[in-house]
């Protein structure tokens, strides 16, 4: 997929590929559920040439979009993370004394990439306490342990390599990672939460498989938990340009010869403007609402409540959204 | 001058006006002096007339281009800081002891928007010391002032009513207010300090003359100082497409029926555009380099160098750039 | 009262006063309630006399003690928002338009001293709003504004002065301050919530009445609210000593020769070792638990939920928990 | 050494030891050199059982002590800056082409524990850039990597695991620590940097020989690099009563019979006035100024500067005070 059309959403992908025509793909599964304000989708990958197709690997991918998340209101946040934790669950299949590793990608400095690191100082971290003195916790709790290893540019070390080097000492039946994703549609930001288990390749290294992290290489499933944060100011020019020849071309009209004069030259002109315009920043100009900081704050506590309603019984059963905050 | 063609800067106004025919507009006068990395241009508007066609109160606007500072360098930050203290000075018009009010326009919370917050928390405020034990500091200050009333969602208060209450009180002799501003052209962002002497107009007060401050209302000089920290999203889509739709016009040539028909049609397909991409969202959408964080840090601890220098005599005869941290 | 008994607590003046005895003082009537986890005293100081002896201002001073805030628990931080909110509502007499400012005193960039910013950070402001488009917010809202002015060595102008010109432009008919105190007892930090009606006097203007703010001398009520997150390192210190003197003449015996030398010159040898050890770092030493930045986030969601409810009675109504966060 | 006398620099371990009476210390070698207003102390602790007398593992430790550090003074920021890059090549002993790995230990989000990590965050980073593009670079720069684990409270695993983890897969030639310590003596607070060879023991793992990183355990050398920012609320206690006791004796004189009742019940009567009065809050209590984000901030600027300028000779060349900002 060409990196202009670039998205992390599985949904997106498959929205891109639609198109309008709602047709099936074969070797995908996809099923929605709507509660109220929350609606859930469930896409299945389930061949290798239906995740060619999509640009994404097999797996399952589960999206929770709630677009009242941009406005404040605690008791959506509160019902969202009751959801977000049974999906988790679902997805997790986990053992009463499964151990689970928590990374949060990203960085600390960069807000917008921020959501990793401050879900991973919110949650509720068992693992030294359940080896050491397991009484002051009492039942219901699995041991979880968590590291927020930082960007590649701050730490000079391959995200993935950190993360196997912990995994081999720590050794969990599962790994979570929580990551700050691009979107491609400006409404999804921050009102999109997505679960996978097809593995992460954290940072730079897109395309590069041996950064890959995923169950076939390192030998336990990996849980995959991103929310959209920014949409690459490449991306959203290339999507309002796209749109804008679209409109021009319905309105002069297939038979006109100014469509097809548009269609020849439009595509060259779409990537000079933005070389000109864009390329200078490289792929760093972001578009992002001004409320970032609270947005992303919100998100990392709903996260971060989620999770730990997941991983501890003792949590879940005394009603998750208590332990939003 | 329409909301999508929105600046804050003095140079994008003429720029847009201009556009590539560079002639004369009477009534304004406009030098550049170049010091390398640094280029400084100086506009003066000087007739009520010359100020419409620019969309600019009357008054000077002193602008320093540094596009070098996108990249941290220590001392390339020091050369700026020097500069802008000179040019600060030679506006400002001080006596030895004339007593001066900062106001730190923005929200703390956001922050592209906490530019001026971080200023007045690096300045070295005097006035409260000189009034009541001057012989801790010695010769060579002035008497400084500082606030940073936040905005009006947070206050509750119109921001020029704060600041007119607090000039009663304190009764300085000049007024300095420091804001993040909106720029138009993306290479602007945080290489850019305008200096004017036309007034402020704080938030949400656009095109409310009852709320701006300038000399005429207020009875002091003002000086506004601004630096670009985000481009609205709507105005980098609006020349993004026009780009595209000069550059097809271009390449169809003005004798095509292309170019009529793609002129006619064009403009309001790419009002359509935005209206369905980006107007959900308000103008709340902003276009900024990943780095937001530190940019604003660096740029913060410029200015209040600056300041300080430019204030206190007794800082300004030890290099300015050795207060810029 | 001695800066060395320094305390802004109204509950351990009269705990300092009264010492082992549990007398009664004339003009000062005081109840207590216990609410399980949290014990609210009521102390009404109703003499001058009283209060001189109290080293307090006449007036109401309602406590809420709650020492297991000191660990997270979401739940008994609802509670303690839902009681702050009765017992505010209590002293504030509000009628269903009152119009109310609140000021949060303190310093935005010393975690000790920030909680009265971060209170007005998380406030629902709503002056503007029911000024332009009350429509927009419903019924059951007050008229709310907002401001923290930060603190003198940052502004150059005494706090009052600020909260004065204020005052004159807003015309509230409450004015509530909210402010981060110092206790004498370590056990009180971050689990005593004090609410009084007896003015406030921002610091550095301590003993100097022409700084303080009171109904006296602005014409309407003033109610601080503060929750004391540092002790004073001097204060600590001369407790200590005091204690530990205390117990070796309780050892040695009232007959003992011991006795009468400990106390003779023990009260000097202790104001020397501090004026050693402690004085050359001015008042500016002070004693907080480790996790203080935690504590102080979670103090200022508390307040600013129960004051949110207590203010709007449209929070209020759908209970003041949900808004903490 | 007790609990109570804790400390984490040498030089005070070298103070308590030596009380009044200056005698040396058979295997502990000192020098001491004045540089205007930076003393340097080396201390080298040559035989185990100089060792086991002083508190402290065999090893050089080198002290810098510069009170005037707690005034912002940039000029001397920057002279120590470079002394400490001295001071630290002189004890790491590197090669042209030595990889280096920092660690900042300690946790981001308790301000007077966060040291190393804002250390870490503005570090010049450069493994990545000189495995994958060179040329960017040029000459005079080693491959740098770092990583700011956290705390074994955040992440549930000893933070040693991680480190030798990280250790494994990066296979460094150098190891540099640094890290937040507690001091004994107040003075010492942000005005003292010690750089040990010793190795160092992570967090919770006192005691604990199984957690400390030291050359003979990873075969690499190990450098500590620590800055006092508090000094624990029992410590201080302690020495302020020691010193009141210490007092009152010498006024009664040896003779007294009083000298000896205070010596024999004073002991006793100390630890049950802070078993009173700070246990309750375990070891969670510190005394640290109000300042101290600032000074945290600050600290971390002049550490980084100074760690890059020894580790990347280009920047050295051109003094490293340029690069503390």
């Amino acid at each position: 997929m060409s990196r202009l059309l670039r998205t992390d959403l599985a949904i997106e992908a498959r929205e891109m590929l639609l198109g309008k025509v709602p047709e099936e793909i074969p070797g995908v599964a996809m099923e929605t559920e709507d509660f109220g304000e929350i609606q859930v989708t469930r896409v299945r990958i389930e061949t290798a040439e239906a995740g060619e197709r999509m640009g994404k690997k097999q797996g399952s991918y589960v999206t929770l979009e709630v677009p009242g998340l941009r406005q404040k209101n605690t008791e959506l946040q509160e019902n969202v993370a009751r959801q977000f934790t049974k999906e988790l669950l679902a997805m997790a299949n986990l053992r009463d004394d499964s151990s689970v590793l928590v990374i949060g990608l990203g960085n600390w400095n960069v807000t917008p990439d921020a959501l990793g690191p401050r879900v991973v100082r919110d949650l509720l971290v068992t693992r030294h306490i359940l080896a050491l003195e397991p009484e002051t916790l009492g039942e219901g709790y699995r041991p979880v342990s968590a590291l927020a290893p930082g960007v590649l540019g701050i730490t000079g070390v391959e995200t993935s390599e950190i993360i196997q080097a912990l995994i081999e000492k720590v050794q969990p039946d599962l790994l979570i990672a929580v990551d700050a994703l691009a979107a491609r549609n400006l409404r999804r930001l921050h009102t999109t939460i997505q679960i996978a288990d097809s593995g992460i390749t954290p940072g730079s290294g897109v395309g590069n498989r041996r950064l890959a992290i995923s169950r076939e290489i390192i030998g336990i499933p990996v849980i995959a938990i991103g929310v959209p944060t920014v949409v690459d100011a490449v991306t959203i020019a290339d999507d309002l340009m796209s749109q804008l020849l679209h409109l021009m071309m319905q309105e002069a009209g297939v038979d006109s010869p100014v469509y097809k004069v548009v269609q020849s030259i439009a595509e060259g002109d779409k990537r000079a403007v933005m070389a000109e315009s864009l390329s200078p920043y490289g792929g760093r100009l972001m578009v992002t609402p001004k409320e970032i900081d609270t947005l992303v704050e919100d998100m990392a506590r709903l996260l971060a409540g989620g999770i730990n309603a997941a991983l501890h019984p003792a949590i879940h059963r005394e009603e998750s959204g208590k332990y939003l905050h």
